[in-house]
């Protein structure tokens, strides 16, 4: 958190000076209202997996350190605009004996872009079992590079597909090229960034149609995560109808411990209706 | 909705003299304001599928009939208790060209017990296909009836189940026992009155630890659904950790189409915890 900057950080992700940690840092206004500090000097559409990351870091600044988030719920409202700061306003729903509810809109221009509920919660020991396997696949280091769309300070891996010649590549390794150091919750909120790729609808693309914008997402962190360290990401359709699909990921570590479960629906329409 | 009634209608599950329909009745208080009319005449803990049902109707309130809801996330904040009417507070934070974005508080006592925001679009034409398919498993007519607990004005038929032996199964058919009629919204909301058994994370009971309330709730309305024919509920758990576990559930129509799908997390702690 820099207290002293004054002014946004304009960078762009090709010749960006900062890094994933500058983008969570957020200047506060007053308790429970906060500002994104780093901008990028093009006019791009805001990427959903940075508003819902700094919603998250928002709600956070409201809660004690004893707590971690748990889960998370948003809706992407409106598109945003990646080159001027987005104000987060944090709403305190409940501070229970173990639970902390917070509910966050995300505002740029005097209009809600994106709105997230998260809840967060103190740790807790208790019976630990998963039924998603990671799929057998090749090793990070043994995968080839490849650059994950719309990702800033994120390298990406692409290990064997299982169903190979998608559009998208539904399975790669991702972590982020910054140290994180070892707060949970800038892990939490890295994964949160990581987890708007919104290409879980690839295995549905046929006859034209494609997907596109996110329309929701939900997040829900199961065991603590490091995102400077490799992280398979496992997406899987659900299912398409009306003009929309949903689809979820799998995000496991190197020793195959499910880290998280997502969930988003995603505009999925024939392209030149777009 | 009953427009003179004025005072909560009192009834108990056993001698109900209402049905799901007078649950889901709401009355204006004013615009984006309303309070449930129907009471039970005990104090019950408030079943988490009511007050979201009731979150639903009173979003789509708001909402114009050209427009279904596609899909729903909320957070339960604190017990209810259904013997007192709650009152919906409705947030209009998007009127699109296509989609339309609601949040709601659900109120009781000066406390928020619920949250929930949630989508509508207008209908539209694409590409269907989906992912999980129903097992193949025994006709509700060739089931036996079974109660299913806690639900109000629905009736529930097991079928062969895939895991004999769970505390509670996680697979069976469910139907209201009202006449719905053919407004699809009622039909969400029955859907979502049904989506909040609970049950999904049976098969990790195991060592003393059983599965408890809800956290939270998301449903994704995939396709039309008629909750007055028999639904196929299929319950999966993903993951237990940290004293809480996600399971997620499919609902088949009796042809196989995959009408929703719905995630939640809930408290998975040792009996004795609780």
């Amino acid at each position: 958190m820099s207290e002293d900057r004054t002014s946004p950080v304009v960078a762009g992700p090709e010749n960006a000076p900062g890094d994933l940690l500058d983008l969570l840092d957020l200047e506060e206004i007053e308790v429970g209202l906060y500002r994104g500090a780093f901008v990028f000097d093009e006019p791009w559409a805001l990427y959903g997996g940075q508003v819902a990351a700094q919603c998250l870091r928002a709600a956070a600044l409201t809660v004690g350190p004893d707590r971690q988030p748990h889960s998370l719920h948003g809706y992407f409202l409106r598109p945003g605009d990646a080159s001027i700061p987005t104000v987060f306003s944090v709403e305190r729903d409940r501070d229970g004996r173990s639970y902390t509810a917070r509910r966050v809109v995300a505002v740029q221009r005097g209009e809600v872009i994106f709105n997230m509920a998260a809840s967060f919660k103190v740790a807790e020991d208790g019976l630990d079992a998963q039924v998603p396997e990671p799929p057998s696949t090749t090793a990070p280091e043994e995968s080839r590079a490849f650059a994950i769309p719309r990702l800033f300070s994120f390298e990406g891996r692409l290990p064997e597909q299982s169903r190979p010649g998608l559009a998208w590549p539904d399975r790669f390794w991702a972590r982020s090229t910054a140290d994180l150091g070892d707060d949970p919750l800038l892990h939490a909120c890295a994964l949160t960034y990581l987890s708007d790729i919104s290409t879980g609808l690839g295995g549905f693309e046929s006859d034209g149609h494609v997907s596109s914008s996110s329309i929701d997402h939900a997040v829900w962190f199961h065991r603590p995560a490091r995102l400077d360290e490799w992280v398979l990401c496992e997406l899987a359709p659900v299912s398409v109808a009306g003009g929309r699909g949903l689809y979820s990921e799998s995000l496991f570590d190197r020793s195959g411990r499910l880290l998280a479960t997502v969930a988003q629906e995603a505009l999925f329409r024939r392209a030149r209706e777009h």
